[in-house]
């Protein structure tokens, strides 16, 4: 695959805003990040900030700028639809909002409908990219993707398209939980990771009972010091991570699970996995510039 | 059961402080309730506080006073151990923490080891008075009892003696999902209870999956217009009360599952109980009083 237009592919999410120019086989040529995620910008300014910050990239003769994330939310620079599931690489380029033809557009998120007796809807933005980035790295297009972060995504590819996902507020519920809740006044951030910790948390999710319930031997645990101060953020943090694996039903025939985030998310989830057996392979962000990639040359 | 002696019970909580004079077969004669929780007293002052806040009280001659709730915990007046379970009555009567000898005492609070592999720990301060409360009103030395709250406890009771019981972060959770986190933004918690709505996260709770999974349902029921604003909340809290339900084996063989709490939330749990088809009988402050007198009787 490669591209004989100048690319920029952006990342415009809710706290901080990622760009990278790209060369025509995908390379990284010059890559750019700023802390004017969606919820600094007024609405109206969304245009100004982008030529603002990338303005001088988009002056190169037939350049194509695409982005992802929040950007396309109804709080972004302009709501581009969710794209619904089976979604593949095809779906999410006819779906993309074109904001000058040719030239700039929102790549969509996706939609899906769960299996329950509601059929109760998820949503992503921006992990789209990152899978189908994923994917093409990894050769595949059939797997189990695990995105984590704030809102982690467990995601189910058959064929090249994304056919089920599920969302787990894992993230946000560790920060409440540490800095907000009575739990705060039992452990200390500070301290380093502690892997057996951690695993004892992952250990403690796979028994019968509930998280709300689990949730509270992190007071407890303290109080009978049972676990110090300084390792009861892994043990909080091995619980969590613990819960969402509990509820999957992991097929690894068509290969390892894929992890996409940062290093310090999924080196936990690759811990966790292998302690309960499951082959696992991660990718960085270099998975979302592959993936803006793929799609731009298929514009 | 009587007592010919003045009796003062006080329940002194984290944030409120409540206390009662009662009659000779344990009538409340006056109570009083103060903003005075144990987080709101220095170091030092609690016996200045209790002396200025119910001196006049104590006054009368032999009076007894018995104090329940966090005023005895670490941060409290004195710190009274915990009483290991299984315990009843007798036990938690053996284990009083004498302030002034004859006069004054702490009620401890109850610990138990949970039957999972590592025997986590599990703590109360406060319930325990209202368990035994309650069975009295009751009639009962067999129990389930669920006394929801920041911090819900099940307990189980055979032959009058607290066997188990589980601590789940329902209330503190459903706090901190609805006004610090993501879900805030869709959610609106000016409206009125809607059954409809609880019942329907009731519903999706017993469903397969992690609760950190259905949470995140009320943001996309809500972005899907499913669900309004001001159902959202009475949403979640069906989820998050129906994930205690959910993890816990009931047996009612020896009666009705028994309620212990404020009439917002044993009218919530009932719901809950009767649409899983477990009956349930509900007690309020009340058995705060009724378990003071009848410990103080016994002294």
């Amino acid at each position: 695959m490669s591209s004989t237009r100048p690319l920029i592919t952006i990342d415009w999410g809710t706290s901080s805003l990622r760009g990278a120019r790209l060369g025509a086989s995908g390379q990284v040529l010059e890559s750019r990040e700023f802390p004017r995620g969606i919820l600094t910008v007024p609405p109206g300014q969304f245009e100004a900030v982008f030529h603002e910050l990338f303005g001088d990239w988009m002056q190169a003769s037939g350049a194509l700028c695409l982005i992802s994330g929040m950007a396309g939310s109804r709080q972004g620079w302009q709501e581009a639809p969710y794209c619904p599931c089976p979604a593949g690489f095809t779906e999410l380029g006819q779906h993309l909002l074109w904001l000058q033809p040719g030239r700039i557009a929102l790549v969509p998120g996706l939609s899906c409908l769960g299996t329950d007796a509601l059929n109760t809807p998820d949503v992503m933005r921006g992990e789209e990219v990152q899978i189908f980035g994923a994917l093409q790295m990894a050769g595949r297009d059939n797997a189990t993707l695990v995105l984590p972060g704030t809102h982690s995504k467990w995601v189910q590819v058959q064929g090249g398209r994304v056919t089920d996902f599920q969302t787990f507020m894992t993230g946000e519920v560790f920060a409440l939980m540490s800095q907000q809740s009575i739990l705060g006044k039992t452990l200390d951030l500070s301290g380093a990771f502690d892997e057996a910790a951690f695993l004892q948390g992952v250990n403690q999710s796979q028994q019968a009972g509930s998280v709300l319930h689990h949730l509270f031997a992190v007071r407890t645990l303290g109080l009978f010091e049972r676990l110090s101060a300084t390792q009861l953020p892994s043990y909080l943090s091995g619980l969590l991570i613990g819960e969402e694996l509990r509820t999957q039903t992991i097929n690894t025939d068509s290969g390892a699970v894929i992890l996409v985030g940062s290093n310090t998310l999924t080196q936990r989830y690759s811990l966790a996995l292998q302690h309960l057996g499951i082959a696992c392979q991660s990718h960085g962000a270099e998975a979302t510039w592959a993936g803006l990639f793929a799609l731009a040359s298929a514009c």
